[in-house]
């Protein structure tokens, strides 16, 4: 109505109210709801709020909805104080990331009207660029030491090749796949399912803690929202729209991991998993995968090497997709200080570049995403470029 | 010439002297010659002797034979003497199999010419009718526990469900199949790289002879004929061409048990492999096959449902293929036995039938292949054949 619908998802938010609003939903409505969604893309998030907190008259014509559904909507929508979130987020050096932004990851519109409200994010990394080279790490929470193995061999050798490795912050398998990564210095991003400033489960409070300096953490509810069962469930379908791929390590029947890797399918993403003993319940999950659309694979190069070939979301390996001259100063001066030939270490480069060592690694990450670095072990080289002129050119 | 090439493979050994030809035969040519199979196509096993024990002059009308090659086959041919063979095979309660004979495995003939040129055989049942429904299992000499475990538990839970199954008698996976299937009253088929007299490997005498006595020892090499590396090999092709899948467990790369996966592959057979942890070293080989067109498979319940489904080798489960008038006596007494309805056990039957428990056996499977009678638990039950014609009809 009266032209706010030219606000919706479509365009990037060209002021703060739209951000505000946004901001607010995400407090209004649960993730994945697509009748939200709905309503979102149709009419823009400040003519959402402003239908949810107007009288009685208005919110009636939000269509499709209960009587006691959208009492609780607008009951929500009454309390929200998106402004205060904003600046909690951003006391802990969070921000919040909407569609349009330049960093919002734009392989989640695959998800259509379940697509995030919002993201709120802590770390300093770009959200966008990381995800462009990433894969999901899932699994069981009460896992093996086979599968603890499995996942953090897998996260590391993942982050060792230029992969971010994604996951939940969960015990068992996701903590083993983030330690797996950030053991290699490598870069990872937890998708949590309550707000990013609550640490959830309560004993990874260091390793989420180590995540948001190193890497991302991420989450489409707003802050000091607590984790339900549902969340966690509608947790995975960002998991999997964010990454290339998910790799599930040990799932019993029915598990979330196994709802992960679903969505993965869905979504047109690859779906992979370790095998494991017959015998094991902790792999009966992952079997069925496996005797259906899954792709068996046993380590990180099999992982990389399948979700290397899509060429649909980045093009990697094949020389920059930017011009150099338009990278930011930063990662400008991180790719100076690289040598024109062999690699560096991030310790080096962070010395060359006169930047922390988080930040370098961080952007080396960017870089490697836009083509124009990769890591060899734990060092990161200069992509060469090929240059089929010098071929043909006269002598 | 001559007319001899009428007496080819297509047609039934209408007489001794072909029989004696092919029994010759397997002492000339190594398993899976195909030029020898092309020679025997195209001539004749009459012909085809002739020419390679007379004089110069006929053996040279052998076409693309090197001079070294055809005196070796000549050289093998002058010392062959058939007729004790097949009296040393018949002195041990074993038989020569060929092409044409009621007996004979046709699905065999899908080798082309290296099909084998006829098949010693030890044991009562028909071979025939038990390798219509029979599946491999096959996989490393020097296997783990647990695959020495789940070799066993699918022999078992295949022989439970009525299929033969089907190795070659090695230690390892081999054994503990066969071991499997015994163990559950079921019937087993070894497929030996041997003669059907020699015990190889010798610590596995007394499991030879006692699937000779319940089950049945094939081989296409001629009696007291020892086994070298490529008869190991061609032998492979035997078991994946007689049955309707095989199922690897445990292989490492480039092991026996992934050549005989790739000839059922390649033969249109079912492959499928038991996934073990990814961090074996034995389930290496199984892991690629199941990355490429293997199927992942966990347990017999799984292997039956996948063999069970097709229907080019026998209607399985669907009443029976012969009339009933055209069983042999103890067929018809064993069937006779069984109860209208409900199971009986083996010994019962037996008693019933007046037949030996063995031979009751065999002849149970037999019947299954024919569709008369179905195995539950330890019990065997007739199949209930629908009457379409009871639903339709007047009252």
């Amino acid at each position: 109505m009266n032209g706010s619908a030219a606000e919706g998802e479509g365009s990037p938010p060209d002021g703060h109210r739209e951000r505000l609003a946004r901001a607010a939903l995400t407090r209004v409505f649960e993730p994945g709801d697509e009748r939200g969604g709905r309503w979102l893309r149709e009419m823009g998030p400040v003519e959402l709020m402003r239908r949810l907190t107007g009288g009685d008259g208005p919110a009636q014509r939000l269509e499709g909805a209960s009587a006691t559904r959208l009492a609780g909507c607008r009951l929500r929508a009454s309390g929200v104080d998106p402004g205060r979130d904003l600046a909690d987020v951003s006391a802990i050096g969070g921000r919040f990331l909407c569609p349009g932004d330049r960093e919002w990851p734009t392989q989640l519109d695959d998800l259509g009207d379940a697509r995030p409200i919002g993201l709120w994010v802590r770390g300093t990394p770009d959200l966008r660029l990381w995800a462009l080279r990433s894969v999901a790490v899932v699994g069981a929470r009460a896992c093996t030491p086979y599968g603890a193995h499995m996942a953090a061999a897998l996260g590391a050798g993942l982050a060792e090749r230029g992969w971010v490795v994604v996951s939940g912050a969960a015990f068992g398998v996701d903590a083993a796949a983030h330690r797996g990564a950030l053991a290699a210095d490598g870069a990872t991003i937890a998708v949590l399912a309550c707000g990013v400033d609550v640490a959830y489960p309560r004993g990874h409070t260091e390793l989420i803690g180590r995540i948001a300096e190193q890497g991302l953490v991420v989450a489409e509810l707003a802050p000091s929202a607590h984790p339900t069962r549902s969340r966690f469930v509608m947790r995975n379908r960002v998991i999997a729209a964010l990454t290339r791929g998910t790799v599930v390590v040990e799932a019993e029947y029915r598990s979330g991991s196994l709802v992960t890797a679903r969505s993965a399918q869905r979504l047109g993403r690859h779906t992979m998993g370790v095998p494991g003993p017959a015998t094991s319940g902790l792999s009966s999950g992952v079997h069925e995968l496996l005797r259906g659309e899954g792709t068996l694979v046993t380590d990180a190069s099999e992982v990389a090497e399948l979700v290397g070939s899509i060429g649909d979301l980045a093009p990697v390996r094949r020389g920059p997709v930017l011009p150099r001259d338009r990278l930011d100063t930063v990662a400008a001066r991180v790719l100076d200080a690289l040598p024109r030939r062999g690699t560096m270490s991030v310790p080096d480069v962070a010395r060359a570049a006169g930047t922390g060592a988080d930040e370098t690694q961080g952007r080396l990450y960017e870089l490697h995403s836009l083509g124009f670095v990769e890591r060899e072990g734990n060092g990161w080289r200069l992509v060469v470029t090929p240059r089929p002129e010098a071929h043909d050119a006269p002598p």
